[in-house]
């Protein structure tokens, strides 16, 4: 490896890490790509896996694939375990990889504030296991229900929770309406799905609070009529096996779910703290680190941090959003600065254009706030879905995905809606 | 449940099950369908999963979806324990389900004659999570071929055995070909994935026993050219991690592989084993059960077994072999004969309309044997596209593997060879 080469370690194939290998790569870089898993997630159309919509392979993007005809990259699945940032390494084990730019673009986990505990029960929405995951919940639910005698517990069985009215709980939320009130209702003979309960719990005033109240009302109206119950102001206290306790203006309340999933809020990658403590920095209050304003952690011109786990800015309104825009746009710029350097020039400061903010209520409504101009209804959603097909990374994905919507569209069917056998123990 | 209607209790929804469900549904009969998983299987496909060219979803369809639209049909997720034959009832633990006939079409799993503890090293192909830990390990085995330094480790890590030369075997072993000298090719930097050895051994004289010898010498000669080294004669004496030790005509031999796949045999799921003993009979010795003409069992003309867990007729030839069509004509054939005895009249006996068969070594050849011709190579392969696709149950799933399919073929690309992350283990 001692070529010469100026050598860049990007950890995290996200949208951040992609975009900035994808815009660095020439022959005369050398660049090292470290992820745990071997693959580039989609991550705005996670809530489509969890809820049955989309496979897995449809959102995501083997990293050796999409990088296969870049010269210089090297793509290497790994657990990275910390940095030495004096010998500029990048620490896997017992293994090192050295550098002379790091970007760490490691992303976010989800945060339960305190209470890791509340994990096993309310599953979080950031990783395709946890996709997988919550669709076994959701469908098995359903199954058991079917076959369940008691009214209590079949009551227990159709109630999901959902905890966080951002985009991604809006999302599920809408979603797990679509299932109950239409997908799945003539599947079933003994129970009518369309009976389960929604509930979309938010500790805030409303949902969607970083869109404009008027298209939070809407979508609000839009969850309701999806069967989704929206209780804002209301605050978590304890989670337990099939047990939600929250504490509303009223007092303590029990909500018994059988499936309960977790959207309230994320937190840096641990990475994050790892590289701070060694460059002599701390990480916000959200696991973030700081950086400068071109993307640099103070002290380390040399190392970036960029997308969800880079707190950018303080003013005005407060550092920057974790939207997959504002990672792409700090990769493209990371690779920039880098590639300015090394023509012997200096760098400079990042600008994010901000393009604005969407989400989706069921099949056919969406948000979408594009700053010039706000919108609501299926206008809003076809152009979700049009800008959301457009970002998709590989070619084959971005064909098979759409005619799995088109088809879901018009059918209201939902064909990855699939659950693992049963064990002995059912 | 007590409505007078006649009950039929379906155990198993693969080929024979779903037929025979699809065939009897109408108002007048109570139908319920049990299955341990809740999804339909296009098991003819499995081995396309297994190397990354479909999706799980692609190729499985849920019972409840293809059932939905029937009258009468109920479908349980649940696992069948034993059975009372004399009550008339199907156990599922604590539960039980009463039936006035039974059908029990509950398939095959690997057969590993005796050796059970060969089950963690050498993965068997007949389930969705089986299909996809064969896929896990052959991704993973090229991934950590890429970054070890050691080389006899990574001959042992780009060595890939399958066990059985029969179709599942000479397929696996063929699209394993494919990924190494096509698909990964452009991927890797520190290897080349074309100098993977696949070995394919069977214990008999050629591989594809069932099909004419001109056949099987053609399949013999493209598996070589996609970098398959096809061993006969030779008998696996034991498995150990990474190891296979094999006895051929010049004495033992070890070979070390990272991934080992077993396609050497099959046996009756263990329910026909519990039937068979309430039923006062007897599994034969790859434990299926043995029917009369009309698929019933001796003695119990309300019980039929069909699929790959019957065994159909001695004579010409030996028992009919485990395919699906002789499944789906099975399952056919008992709707036909529960109608015709709730009208009244007697059964019939099954007669077996041999289709023919066929199995594809790598992407574009196949070996057809349609009895009345046989063909070999690219139009073989496109028979065994257009006949498998119209087979598919579910028209979304049709359209979408043709789609990803077409891509494939013109791209040699694998897109949903999706690895799971890396926990801290690595």
């Amino acid at each position: 490896m001692a070529n010469g080469k100026h050598k860049v370690v990007v950890v995290g194939g996200g949208f951040g890490g992609l975009h900035a290998v994808k815009h660095l790569a020439c022959g005369a870089i050398d660049i090292t790509v470290i992820d745990r898993s071997s693959h580039h997630l989609f991550q705005p159309l996670l809530y489509q896996v969890a809820t049955g919509g989309l496979s897995s392979a449809n959102i995501t993007a083997p990293l050796r694939a999409v990088f296969s005809g870049l010269a210089g990259v090297k793509v290497r699945r790994g657990l990275v375990t910390g940095f030495d940032v004096e010998k500029r390494l990048v620490l896997l084990g017992h293994d090192a990889v050295p550098y002379d730019t790091l970007v760490l673009a490691a992303g976010t986990e989800s945060n339960y504030f305190g209470h890791d505990e509340w994990k096993n029960e309310a599953v979080g929405l950031k990783t395709i296991e946890e996709a997988d995951e919550i669709r076994r919940r959701i469908l098995l639910a359903f199954e058991r229900a079917e076959w369940e005698p008691d009214e209590a517990r079949r009551r227990m069985l159709l109630t999901f929770v959902v905890v966080g009215g951002g985009p991604t709980g809006v999302e599920v939320a809408g979603a797990i309406g679509e299932i109950s009130r239409a997908t799945l209702r003539r599947d079933f003979r003994n129970i009518d799905t369309a009976l389960a309960r929604i509930i979309l719990l938010d500790a805030g005033k409303r949902v969607l609070p970083a869109f404009p109240e008027s298209l939070a009302a809407k979508a609000s109206a839009g969850l309701a009529r999806l069967g989704v119950t929206v209780r804002t102001g209301c605050v978590v206290k304890g989670i337990e096996p099939n047990r939600v306790v929250v504490a509303a203006r009223d007092g303590e309340e029990v909500i018994e779910a059988s499936t309960i999933i977790w959207a309230a809020g994320m937190r840096g990658s641990s990475l994050g703290k790892a590289l701070a403590s060694a460059a002599g920095l701390a990480v916000d209050s959200q696991g973030r680190v700081p950086v400068q304003g071109d993307c640099t952690v103070a002290g380390h011109p040399e190392i970036f941090v960029i997308g969800d786990l880079a707190r950018f800015g303080a003013d005005p309104g407060g550092p920057l959003p974790a939207l997959a825009p504002v990672a792409i746009q700090q990769g493209h710029h990371v690779a920039r600065v880098v590639r300015r350097r090394l023509a012997g020039r200096g760098s400079h400061p990042f600008r994010y254009r901000d393009g604005g903010i969407m989400a989706t209520v069921g099949r056919s409504m969406a948000v979408v706030d594009l700053r010039f101009v706000r919108l609501a209804g299926l206008v809003a959603w076809l152009a979700w879905l049009f800008i959301h097909i457009m970002y998709l990374v590989e070619f084959e994905a971005r064909i098979l995905v759409l005619v799995q919507w088109v088809w879901n569209y018009f059918t209201r069917n939902r064909s990855a809606r699939l659950l693992s056998s049963c064990g002995p123990e059912h």
